[in-house]
């Protein structure tokens, strides 16, 4: 029976092409997403046309007992969850405070902040059971700094990192790897920066950022960093670290 | 009429010293608690007896519309609130992750996040238009460590820490200045650090720590530096400050 | 006899106004910078006026012995130094790596973070044995992130951001208050700033972030925080701080 | 003719592991350390012993022209650099500030600091010219905090940290990747934290953080995150993380 790795928030950006990538390495991955049946079946696919194992569940992560009862569902009989990713992200857009809805700011702790206690308290004791695993959480500048507008998403960003470090403290020294993945910049993917901006003023961008293709992060590489810290060592562990295109200012630069 | 300062959580430790300074200094302070009315009527008789003016509230800010109700009444029978000081903490103490439910998680930041956006959207756009307001945050270690046992509390206080560069990234601009003041220690207060501890351990830190009476924050010289930061100018705002004992070790050292 | 504020990089900015407003509290300050002897007899003479107390002595911070025996000077001919302010920039521009020499890269060390070392081992230990003092050091920008161009400026003031963590771990427990103020913005001052940019483009700057005078950070107001800090009870030290104009982008936002 | 890896610091530990993996990964190592030529020579046999190639140069760090005469001939002799590590340290162990001598001030500053600056003065340029190459700095806890005691390696190792953001603010956009890894732990390495301990002690921490041989960072571990950087793609460049063994403390927990 292969390990698994479960990942949360799997579409055609970071989360699809890490599913893609520990496939790959002789995992077999499960994939999750709010919608898009369609998509996910096409990504399953994909991935078993390349001698890949893997299986899709749509999964609305605002939802009561959804990641729960998916880690349980998976145990029980895909196998152990050796990696689970989340992937899930809360960005909605630029909005001053008075058009930031008490229920958009609530929205986007549930998904990106709460989701992830959830799928921590639903996996970590089983991998602490275990003695190993491996829990990546992608995350994004705001964690780190709050922009004007971001009072939803940065509010939520920066309780994920805080909870990626009291996950580390507690689990670390039981064999449980947790990572926090800092995604500083525009990622080349069409389903979430795509639908943000619209397919033209994407287009424009990817143009604009070419530079040979990489002047976005490139999901597909992102994925090999994903990969490379599920296997380190566990005497050489990585907590944090951040990912970004070469051409790209990071987050401290003006 | 005296402009307001209004403390949401004024207990016996930082946010009643805050509403005492102030109202020293010509301002009327209106002393918002969750309970204990008899605690909160002998903090407002203690000002008054002083020549300082005050009122209190009991307040539920796990509650709906009780901040905002708040808010509203004072500034239609009290006063202008000219500084606002959220004082709400969310400590409860160290669990582990299967002994933190998710109701104790959603609390911290239903009261550590969520309460200070609620005090800023509802005070906010009152001093934008105004042209000048403070927003005084009371913040915490672990909105910049996440420790063993943290997740509730560090969760929320990341999330409050990245608010308060949101609200200042869009307030400061229009005039209202937004501080993040982290209390790196322990705070000589009997209602919340001597409640947590009992009172016999909290006496024996007091004296363990005692140094003549110093070795803790005392609530009344952190209460000078929340005036200061109230009464900077505008061309040489704070937005973040640490405060700690002298004898204490900051958090970043061992 | 008066207490002693000593301030290393006493120019028409930051450094001079606060050895006036210290003065003006009753302290004699003395006030030290490399050159323009006639600027700096002005600056005592002003302070006189205004029945404070004050002397100058011109200083190269970057020659041996000067700053240990101008320490050793004033506490046998003038008084104790209770506070000195640490207030030397380094800030040469940015040159890209090859016009940053071996010479400009190593002077911004010297004087950055070697001078504060070298004040901090002459006066500490006089701290240290009486029990109390305070060191001001002040900081840029350039101390948390380091931008293009500033190879020589971020080395060095990263350096010193450090080097006052070091220092106030040994010397606050001792009664050596140590704080890092860190300045992130433009001072409204004639020779920094001024001269940096030029008469023309400094008071186009000025203009432009005018504003009623308060768009650029004023160093008469800047000082009141640094009393401030001074003047804070040892149960409530602050150790790190940032200030800037409300008009102006904190280094963490775009 | 095969790319280079030049490795100024490579002794027993990081840097000759380092110097092995690229070795074995196709690079022609040049390992260069201060001292012992036996040493060195048994780490080149030791590589090509393996089909490997390498070799090595006695080089001392604190003196002039000597990091700039390496990368010249190492370019004239050798081979193109396309990996340069700097993994010299300047840990002194504690010293209080009166212990600190003014000379052990600023040799932490020559080794950690002005090194750095020096390697990448001579190497960068030639890397912007052809357009890619890679700078991996070893780097320290030091670097982000200062703990008593630690006044001249904090103060070199923050000033460290600050160049390597002001390199890759530079470098990075013309295809230089600049990573500044964190070591956060002790390392399982002889010559460096062994000679510091001492034979016996050092033994005794191997045994207590023993757990099957992993409670320290072993070094042959930490290399292969050093290759995983080197090899990451422009489009998803790393520029900080960290590195810990998972039963040790973060240096921000307590």
């Amino acid at each position: 029976m292969k390990p698994v790795c479960l990942v949360i928030g799997a579409g055609a950006g970071i989360g699809g092409h890490v599913g893609k990538r520990f496939a790959r390495e002789g995992y077999h991955s499960v994939l999750c997403r709010r919608s898009d049946e369609q998509g996910l079946d096409r990504l399953v696919k994909e991935i078993e046309a390349n001698d890949g194992s893997a299986s899709g569940h749509l999964l609305d992560a605002t939802q009561p007992n959804t990641i729960e009862d998916c880690v349980a569902a998976v145990e029980k009989d895909v196998g152990q969850i050796e990696v689970a990713v989340f992937n899930l992200g809360a960005q909605i857009g630029n909005r001053i405070l008075e058009n930031t809805s008490y229920k958009a700011f609530e929205l986007g702790w549930r998904l990106a902040t709460f989701g992830l206690f959830r799928l921590a308290s639903s996996v970590g004791p089983l991998m602490v059971e275990r003695g190993n695993g491996t829990i990546l959480v992608t995350s994004a500048t705001a964690a780190v700094r709050g922009n004007a507008g971001q009072h939803s998403h940065a509010a939520a960003m920066g309780g994920r990192r805080m909870l990626c470090q009291t996950l580390n403290a507690e689990l670390a020294p039981k064999g449980v790897h947790v990572a926090h993945i800092l995604i500083d910049g525009a990622v080349d993917a069409p389903d979430t920066l795509g639908k943000m901006l619209g397919a033209e003023r994407f287009q424009k961008l990817r143009e604009e950022r070419g530079l040979e293709q990489d002047g976005l992060l490139l999901p597909e590489k992102v994925a090999e960093t994903y990969l490379h810290v599920a296997q380190q060592h566990r005497s050489a562990w990585t907590h944090e670290l951040d990912l970004r295109a070469f051409s790209d200012l990071p987050w401290w630069n003006h």
